[in-house]
């Protein structure tokens, strides 16, 4: 954790685990003493399986956004997974074995209007470990990239509030409208029709880590299928641009309409799908 | 450019244009003060079609590569990109209409090993773009991906000699001799075999500019095709991980033989087939 101050519901949560098969220590992705530090804390250095699961979302107009705020998106997302990797993969290449977990998102397959530099972020992490994982193969150590879509948290519902309370400086009024009118109100419906819980993304991991041969991809929600599938279906990339730009910008009325009917009909069910890696 | 006293071998292949149709300014992406008084230089600030060709390549075992290093890609190829779409997009957005160009890469859409790197940054921007694209459709502002492979020039095949000598500090001797013995080995043979110029390349962004429904990516070399098609065609990317460490790891030699055939067998030709964006 970045905080153990803030290990109260962690601890709580892990009940006779903690102390037992769970320890916890300080990490910083963000700073190359801390990522030090903490494996060098683990016996013998001796990492089996890493999880890389510290991200940060940013959404919004991009003009409203410096690059210095951009670049904290990456320094977590991107560099922040990189340094993990770099502090611990030399040893499982000596010990010819391991397994390097990235929880990457729907997004770094295809971007979604108004993420833009979250969707680069993720982008560029699955374009690193494609990379990797042809490196890692020949010393048995195995590069799993888990692709959930929207995770429901309180926490993720009052960003998304918040959002739409804060001006968008530098941006037009047609593009505001669009964003906050549009885009996050779908958003919020979405999140709440579809997105999964935390858990369920845990659980899914869990299978990917117990797998004989585990994927290298793995989409923990089915209902974001065919939005890949339309990405691969089309090299020229148009079928996807101008599909999305139907749904937001001419139907955007009529998705928000039909998430929140799916929403009522199905009580929440939609939720509880996961695609099992096996 | 960045350094206007480098200006000699453009004047002198621009010929009468310069002067005329061709201005000169000074330029780098990399800062915010030098993008705004460029585009402040231009009369009105009016520009019709952004096209973002600078870019870094990187390449190398990731434990040779310090994050800092890994940064300067990502501050020229991601960054410098956003900063000029930044600084160009909202006057395009009033005046409804503009074309914004990205020379990304092929491997902006499949990563090859050892460009761990570079890649990210490739895809980084892919992701942006997709959904930039998306939001500009409503202000008649096209965003255009163009995809090269490898591109000869002699500085590239200079730079590949040149890392073949510098040493790999923190990487495993196996990896170093993957990465020099086998990749730079293939690596160097591609370039020359199938690699294109940049006139074809310009050429090439040439047709998009003047498409009159420009594509969204565009790929400039036919021979990558399958390497894209690979990818789509399994949503799980074992399929590509497994196809490209076969390649490398255990056809390495086999690979290498059968580019040089090539090579000599098409006296070059292969290189010169671009795909027409109409």
């Amino acid at each position: 954790m970045r905080d153990l101050k803030r290990k109260d519901k962690l601890i709580e949560a892990a009940g006779n685990a903690y102390g037992k098969t769970l320890s916890l220590a300080t990490l910083d992705v963000c700073s190359d003493d801390s990522v030090k530090e903490c494996i060098n804390g683990i016996k013998d250095r001796h990492v089996d399986v890493l999880i890389n699961n510290a991200g940060i979302g940013l959404v919004g107009p991009i003009e409203s956004i410096p690059i210095e705020e951009m670049k904290k998106v990456f320094e977590t997302n991107v560099f922040g997974v990189i340094r993990m990797i770099k502090e611990v993969m030399p040893d499982m290449k000596k010990r010819k074995g391991g397994h390097i977990i990235v929880i990457s998102s729907v997004m770094g397959l295809q971007s979604v209007v108004f993420n833009d530099v979250y969707a680069a972020s993720k982008f560029a992490i699955e374009g690193f470990c494609e990379s990797l994982a042809v490196q890692l193969f020949t010393f048995n150590i195995t590069v799993s990239l888990i692709e959930p879509g929207p995770v429901r948290t309180d926490f993720e519902l009052k960003m998304i509030e918040d959002v739409r309370q804060r001006d968008c400086p530098g941006a037009d009024a047609e593009t505001v409208h669009f964003f906050k009118d549009i885009y996050l109100l779908s958003a919020m419906n979405i999140f709440e029709a579809v997105g999964q819980t935390p858990d369920e993304i845990a659980k899914h991991v869990k299978k990917v880590i117990e797998a004989s041969t585990p994927r290298f991809r793995n989409l923990t929600n089915p209902l974001y299928t065919p939005i890949v599938a339309l990405k691969y279906a089309d090299e020229t990339g148009d079928l996807s641009v101008h599909a999305f730009y139907q749904m937001l910008y001419n139907l955007g009325p009529v998705l928000n309409l039909s998430v929140i009917l799916m929403k009522f009909l199905t009580c929440g069910c939609l939720r509880n799908r996961t695609v099992s890696p096996n």
